[in-house]
């Protein structure tokens, strides 16, 4: 079978969200965003693309070649090709160098790549992810989402004090909106092809899943020190390369569990302020 | 020559804002999304990647073929292919079924796709939007960047009343912040392919926008019934076609244009706040 007799998979609309799901998702954003500026963390902003090349020191088309899109321009020589059935075959693309990011907190670390950090160091940054999927649930699995993340980098010390943290505000976030969270260990394919850290992995978790019926709307993640050595960061008064974690949302999914429970988005919405305004400012 | 062997562009790394730079734009896009509030608008959330079967619809493959980016999952059949010198080729890639916007406005049209308006309506959005560019230059010509707008919808009254109130606030507030505005008649060619409104727009600029030493930071956009048509939205109780506008900002473009003048981020949000307070809640 080649790639151009290969049937293509349909694919839905990416979703539009309605007004009532946009202020519903700031919301929630701001909520998760405003729990790392508490904890004195500054936001940056990454973009929704990266070079192929980037990408590549995570091990991304290594560990997650089947959830990869990669971009790339049309083939101009010889005149555009037309789209036929919604679709540009391979021979109407040019190379792909840009790579769409699966996850979000690839731009903090490519944000610090070659530095050394002054101190422990907590970041936030949200940004739009992509991942190819082999079926697609409005809300709940998107060819396209929205993922908030905090991510800690430094001594090891501060990457795990801050996941604990962040692991009680979830829960209790969770519990203050009505959701029925569930905390589960899982796995993380990140570290698949690396020994030393497959075989600590093993012996303890890497990834926690915050998950409702079984669907995940937030994590928490340890690193160890991969991200740092792969983008050289350091931190200053220590040997070898800062150690990094973070606490990722999946916004969209947040919006799935939370209408659920409330019925609409402008009910879900007044529980998330009654909720941010109970633990207070 | 043959798309494999036609030499590669080369493409830098997309920027990362820093803290200082992401508040700044977070700010100018609060400004602008204000603007649209304070008149009635409500806000709605699009995605980045689109079905190439929904842009097609606005001739995108047709008028900028050169600009297009479309995006493409990897060929796994023999093995996921490993990129060289960060790019894959057009062999190790599927169908690419999904196409990256060159801009905002083309979520307002699909979120109102098929439908009938009740009354003239505004809306705003932000997205992230794509450009292939032969050269790109820093927070100016970006192969990602994001464009705030302010799209109307409805009589064509409605959508020509929008555009003199909105030029009208860019020129104030752009006085405001110490910026040297142009008001430039441009040319769309979004509609080269359709003859009635080419001759139109020949007698009658369909854009008009904003530059700042040469650099269009903001645009005002008459599309007449083009994104109606082509989208099947009505208006009740009128026959044919819902006119559209567009008021857009190119928030990067923004960015670039204040640390010009004001020297530093910090002290351009400064200017931005003062502005946004002069004018009044």
């Amino acid at each position: 079978m080649t790639a151009n007799s290969a049937p293509a998979k349909h694919i839905d609309a990416p979703a539009i969200l309605d007004p009532d799901q946009t202020d519903l998702l700031r919301a929630l954003d701001e909520v998760f965003a405003g729990w790392g500026r508490a904890e004195g963390a500054r936001e940056i902003l990454p973009p929704p693309v990266y070079r192929v090349s980037d990408l590549e020191k995570f091990d991304v088309y290594i560990n997650f070649p089947h959830l990869a899109l990669v971009a790339a321009p049309l083939e101009l020589a010889g005149g555009p090709a037309e789209p036929a059935g919604g679709r540009f075959t391979p021979a109407d693309l040019r190379a792909a160098q840009l790579g769409l990011p699966h996850a979000t907190c690839f731009g903090a670390y490519l944000f610090y790549e070659g530095t050394e950090l002054g101190q422990d160091t907590l970041i936030t940054l949200v940004n739009r992810c992509f991942r190819n999927e082999e079926r697609y649930l409005p809300l709940r699995r998107l060819v396209s989402f929205q993922m908030r993340e905090i991510v800690a980098l430094g001594s090891y010390q501060h990457t795990q004090q801050t996941l604990t943290m962040f692991t009680e505000r979830i829960t209790a976030f969770g519990a203050a909106v009505g959701l029925d969270l569930n905390l589960v260990a899982a796995t993380d394919p990140f570290f698949e092809n690396d020994g030393a850290r497959a075989a600590l992995s093993r012996l303890s978790p890497v990834k926690h899943e915050f998950q409702v019926g079984g669907l995940a709307v937030a994590s928490v993640n340890t690193h160890r020190n991969f991200f740092g050595e792969r983008c050289r960061i350091r931190l200053a008064g220590e040997s070898g390369y800062a150690y990094t974690s973070c606490v990722a949302f999946g916004l969209e999914r947040w919006l799935a569990v939370l209408l659920d429970v409330h019925g609409s988005a402008p009910q879900a919405l007044l529980a998330v302020h009654d909720a941010a305004a109970a633990r207070g400012a």
